[in-house]
């Protein structure tokens, strides 16, 4: 296979297919996503023949453990698949919303509308399931989608993508709206981040290698999620029992997750009264804290926190301890080491909190709440593609919208510039 | 001198102010402009003698005649700027700004506030006025600027950086907010565009040829703007004397910018009709014709429309006409050539009003005015720091709003998550 070649020609039928699907109805849409969720649930025999033979080649490829787990489409995987799709058959359509329309003192009257950003490339790794998620967000905000998942998923990810495609026709839209890359080949990963003719924005999905590898190379703009670093500070004359329920949520309510708390902040004046409960709160957890001088000399059983501590993203039952003098040094801190993903401050004072709302720099910025509702389902956007970490066009959790963007439109009588 | 070493110094100083001026009072960053405004006024003399050391250089040099222009600090044009300086500081804030604050299911508070992106670093050609409008867009938007003017204006850039530093320290603002790049060399505009540690975003102003170069090369997120090849269709059943009015001030009302038509598209019905009155109206104002073969059956002295002249940018006296069937191939015409800049209709027809505004993928896309309102002025942006042709982020007149983002902010009363 000519990988460049097969790369141009799904890259031009993607571009002719998100054109039709921006002039598309809603319902037209709508009905799409949910004739591929009858399909998939009457296809469910061939995805399990398909995933098996995933799994199949897996095992003698010696896939690890947690790699086959992501991989398998069990029965209740498949339920979530079709529930999504009904799920976001069920939001509203972003496309085509005007909004802040105006006249102008020339006599024309401008305003905003939201549409399609045209072709959007989807690379994750094993995960089948991605592969209805992202389609069906694209295909619902107006865009054509270019989907490649990890190799090792290639045949449960055809199977799903042939559904897909079929639902698209009943529906009357074109095929090539969602194309799954047919091929394990890496070269297909180049190309696709370096079409600009023919791709808009590039969503990679999974670790940070994958991400930074694909941002490096990318000839397209990239919407991408980095590492999630997040701080939780709890300040002088907070109030302990909300600060104790929100610290210890933040870091064990699932530990795998960007939005999970890896530093905690302790103002200097709460840290003997608070530090002693949150020791043994996380003790029962099975939390390992590793603390800077004065934490260690609260809780005797915390690790000396190292420099990398401070930057660490540990996706794991531990947690960086620093008590400091003031907001300002917790701020700092914040400043110095976060990756910019979500902070939240444990206050009673409002000043301070609305400071830290202001002056924190991260996607997210909290007042006492728990890090983990940094998401897409929590923020009430009904969908959630990924967690961007950047500032440019969409910062924090991204669903339908942050897969638009907003055109000008002028409604005149006429009028002329003079 | 280290470039390398320079434009570092340059970046973290820029990120250290950055960080200030994102935490500054609106108060502060007014009297910052209203303080530049009068040191410039008063360092007329040294402004006009900077000019004139630039002047000679450039003399001496052979700049061409155009170029000397552009490179002139007249009495008025200073005045423009210091008037330019009041209107930026009487703007409306955009830092701060909250918006869609909703109340979850979760009873979590979530809206989101508008902050500024941070850094930016803005390329361009020789104007030195640019120095001042672009400094004092990026500082009414809470950014810190590195500045990077062409060479040929260096001695002007510079007078102009000592008033808006001096104006940035009198109002309590860490003069590094602004800083013009100090030196000629070339690699520091390489540098400038790959340090993402220090630089959020660049902003390019010049010609298409700067700016893909920049594109092509940078390692931070580009606001940029290519080319305007910008169309007017002329609709069947269209008020024939709207048409004639918008599509000769589309045209004639300045050749050289980038929302001047460049191609007029006329439905076949109205062909006979509009082509003769245009045909005197373009001839009067000296405007060349380059038609179709339909066009040249109407219209005899025009020149026969290669392939070349459906591409072109021409930015001068030079039309190109085509007559199609319908709005179909119109808009088909309109999706091959056009840079997605600004599209016109002019229609009396509803229905086809709204589905070219709603198909047409371009920046601004209009129903019966002129293209020539595409600016950030006649958009009421109260300011434009330059037209986006790119779909992420900023799409269109970029002003104010454009120079910054928002991030998510979080009201809780100790919620955490279950």
């Amino acid at each position: 296979m000519d990988v460049e070649q097969y790369m141009q020609q799904l890259g031009s039928q993607a571009r002719a297919a998100a054109r039709q699907v921006a002039a598309s109805t809603t319902a037209a849409r709508n009905n799409a996503l949910l004739a591929a969720r009858d399909l998939l649930d009457a296809a469910r025999p061939e995805l399990a023949a398909a995933n098996a033979e995933d799994l199949q080649r897996g095992a003698a490829n010696g896939l690890e453990g947690p790699l086959m787990d992501r991989l398998e489409l069990t029965p209740a995987r498949i339920d979530t698949m079709l529930e999504g799709l009904t799920q976001v058959a069920s939001l509203a359509d972003p496309v085509g919303a005007i909004s802040d329309m105006n006249t102008m003192p020339s006599g024309i009257k401008v305003g905003r509308m939201r549409v399609p950003l045209g072709v959007i490339g989807i690379i994750y790794e094993s995960r089948p399931n991605v592969t209805v998620e992202a389609a069906s967000l694209c295909l619902k905000s107006g865009n054509a989608t270019i989907l490649r998942g990890g190799s090792e998923a290639l045949s449960s990810n055809l199977a799903i993508a042939r559904c897909l495609a079929q639902g698209l026709e009943q529906a009357g839209l074109p095929a090539a709206a969602v194309q799954v890359v047919d091929t394990t080949d890496r070269a297909a990963v180049g190309r696709l981040i370096a079409m600009p003719e023919f791709v808009d924005v590039i969503v990679p999905r999974g670790g940070k290698g994958l991400i930074e590898r694909i941002s490096a190379d990318a000839k397209v703009p990239v919407i991408k999620h980095l590492d999630g670093v997040c701080h939780v500070y709890i300040d002088e004359g907070a109030d302990l029992d909300m600060a104790e329920s929100i610290a210890v949520n933040a870091k064990t309510q699932r530990y795998g997750t960007c939005n999970t708390m890896e530093t905690l902040l302790v103002h200097a004046a709460e840290a003997s009264a608070i530090l002693p409960r949150l020791e043994q709160a996380y003790g029962s957890a099975g939390v390992e804290l590793r603390g800077c001088e004065r934490t260690r000399a609260i809780i005797a059983g915390a690790v000396a926190a190292s420099e990398e501590d401070w930057h660490a993203e540990y996706l794991a039952p531990i947690l960086a301890v620093r008590v400091v003098d003031d907001m300002e040094q917790a701020m700092a801190h914040i400043d110095q080491y976060s990756s910019q993903h979500t902070e939240s401050i444990v206050t009673a004072d409002h000043g301070r909190a609305m400071r830290f709302l202001r002056e924190v720099d991260s996607s997210s910025v909290m007042v006492n709440a728990s890090t983990r509702f940094a998401d897409g389902f929590e923020y009430g956007l009904g969908a959630e593609i990924g967690i961007s970490t950047d500032k440019l066009h969409a910062r924090g959790p991204v669903g339908l919208e942050g897969l638009t963007s907003q055109k000008y439109v002028v409604m005149g009588e006429g009028q002329v510039r003079t």
